[in-house]
């Protein structure tokens, strides 16, 4: 499996995804810019591996500071932070990443800029691993759902490139896989970055997990055609009531999944819930550039001068999700009791 | 307005469809071999257009046949029938047009060959201005639905392209448009073949009718945020029961569009209904070549070797549709009384 990001040296290396599968091509960042910068323009995407791929920007920029003393330390690392915090809204995981390195600070008041520098890099390198040891977590609780025979739809990418290594919705296909359970994967195409046709599908095809290709505008039909036994996808913001925003297109599958009766889940870790945010109303949609929309891989789709739209996530309502897989459990509804409940449970 | 389909001398001539809006080029055909590979290839797409091309092309195609006596005429034209029914298989006006031209036989029982090949170009050349006409009455009726301010949501292209001229989900636009009413089009893109993207918008813009582009996957979220008003679809096949036939994706459209509590309308000529075919579950469904799926305008989107599906329409069932515009009023539930009346209606 090719790792999603990884460090090389002292350099923070990361599979150009925007590339994928046509070419398999890198990006090496020596600078926190350059990794704000590789999320900004997707060349790493999905909540996880954007969580990961912060905190290792945070350790790369801190190794730039140059140190006066502890106090002109945090200034500097605090501007980094807000730096990081400007590459993209939705995405929960960079802004608990983001908190996560700055707790290092706090839980180390004596440490010096030099002492910092290096458990800063530890922590992002624990994040690194802990994120697939959670991913492997959540394949097992989420892999119970998964009939024997099913044909799993899922959206988007959140596999292993969306992650530190295995995925989440696709870390439950693959857990399915493993225990020997015969199913197949739908792939929704994913426009207007094409993450499912592009990444889902390399991914599975790799590990000969049978995967079909659709566009997004046939999962409705073949729901309709009792074709999809269950709905997995993964999620960039969960709120505490469960609202869960995600790539767009996941609440019309969702809305699908209800009228034609069949099981919807979200699988994603605990840093991915963000309890500060009551409802989905609360979190920010990221709106891109509306020439991903008016293009596709570059090329027009268009004619010259059309308006567009690109509102990159959507908010799937609590009501519409059977359940939420994490590395802790299933979460159920009433989800403001069950993730609190959960984000609170030891390990 | 560039004409979708014409006569220039005893030539039938197409705008190319599949090149638009990048390149205005055109499709010349003088053997109905020609027309039949036209149609199956997109070159002209949308039920009421295709079948305005099939009865000049069984025109086209009596006009080589060599004629001996009356019955060697018969024989050879059905056989130019068998071959047009194979275009396409799920667009009733293909066939509505095919039994058109047939008639033309039955009703000049003494009509020599020379004579039906005038008759059959006569009334080929009667179907094309009369579905301009059509089109214009159901803009008439259909623009009474469209709320003034209106943000419109249409799919595919039911537009002057899919049609003689003017449009049906199109031309409902265009008649409330005309009246002065302020709206503006949301086009979903429509892939595989970007039916929305290339031609909707490109008609809309050529127009000045304010229309913004979105991906399939965007329209659930924005109906989710009280964005669209209205949505209007064209139709490849109405059962006698009212169950729709359309693009691959309506049926998506029409879920989220009760989900939401936005009306749902399909405008249509009363030669896509088909009171032959009692429920949508009748109505074949053609699945076309996986690689449009697995590409996009020719170029690969998705690692070689891929599995791909590609259902080329859906069927929406009646309870989701709030009414079908025709050329002689608007179809209400239930549809199977509605529709029979309407097609026993005097003009």
């Amino acid at each position: 499996m090719i790792p999603t990001i990884a460090w090389r040296d002292d350099r923070v290396v990361m599979i150009d995804q925007r590339k994928l599968p046509f070419k398999e091509s890198y990006v090496v960042c020596t600078t926190l810019a350059q990794v704000v910068d590789a999320i900004r323009k997707m060349v790493i995407r999905g909540a996880p591996a954007i969580g990961v791929a912060a905190a290792m920007g945070l350790a790369l920029g801190a190794r730039r500071i140059r140190i006066q003393n502890r106090a002109a330390f945090e200034r500097n690392f605090q501007r980094l932070c807000d730096q990081m915090a400007s590459a993209r809204p939705t995405a929960s995981n960079l802004f608990w990443a983001i908190q996560t390195m700055q707790q290092v600070l706090r839980d180390h008041p004596q440490a010096s800029g030099e002492e910092l520098k290096e458990l800063l890099r530890l922590k992002a390198d624990e994040l690194l691993a802990e994120d697939q040891a959670i991913n492997q977590a959540i394949g097992q609780h989420g892999q119970a759902v998964v009939p024997n025979g099913a044909t799993v739809l899922t959206h988007c990418n959140a596999g292993a490139l969306a992650t530190a290594g295995y995925g989440t919705a696709l870390g439950v296909v693959r857990a399915a896989w493993e225990t020997g359970k015969k199913i197949q994967v739908l792939a929704d195409e994913t426009r207007p970055f094409l993450q499912g046709s592009r990444l889902t599908a390399w991914e599975l095809q790799q590990e000969n997990i049978p995967v079909i290709l659709i566009t997004d505008s046939m999962a409705g039909y073949l729901m309709s055609q009792a074709k999809v036994q269950l709905v997995v996808v993964g999620a960039d913001r969960i709120a505490a009531n469960g609202d869960v925003a995600n790539k767009i297109g996941t609440y019309t599958l969702a809305v699908l999944a209800k009228e034609n009766k069949v099981p919807f889940y979200v699988a994603a870790p605990l840093s991915t819930v963000d309890l500060s945010v009551t409802t989905g109303k609360d979190i920010p949609i990221e709106e891109r550039d509306p020439q991903e929309v008016t293009h596709s891989l570059g090329r027009p789709i268009a004619p010259p001068g059309v308006t567009a739209w690109n509102p990159a996530f959507d908010v799937t309502p609590n009501r519409l999700v059977h359940g939420i897989v994490t590395e802790k459990g299933i979460a159920r509804k009433p989800y403001k009791r069950s993730l609190k409940t959960l984000k609170q449970k030891r390990a």
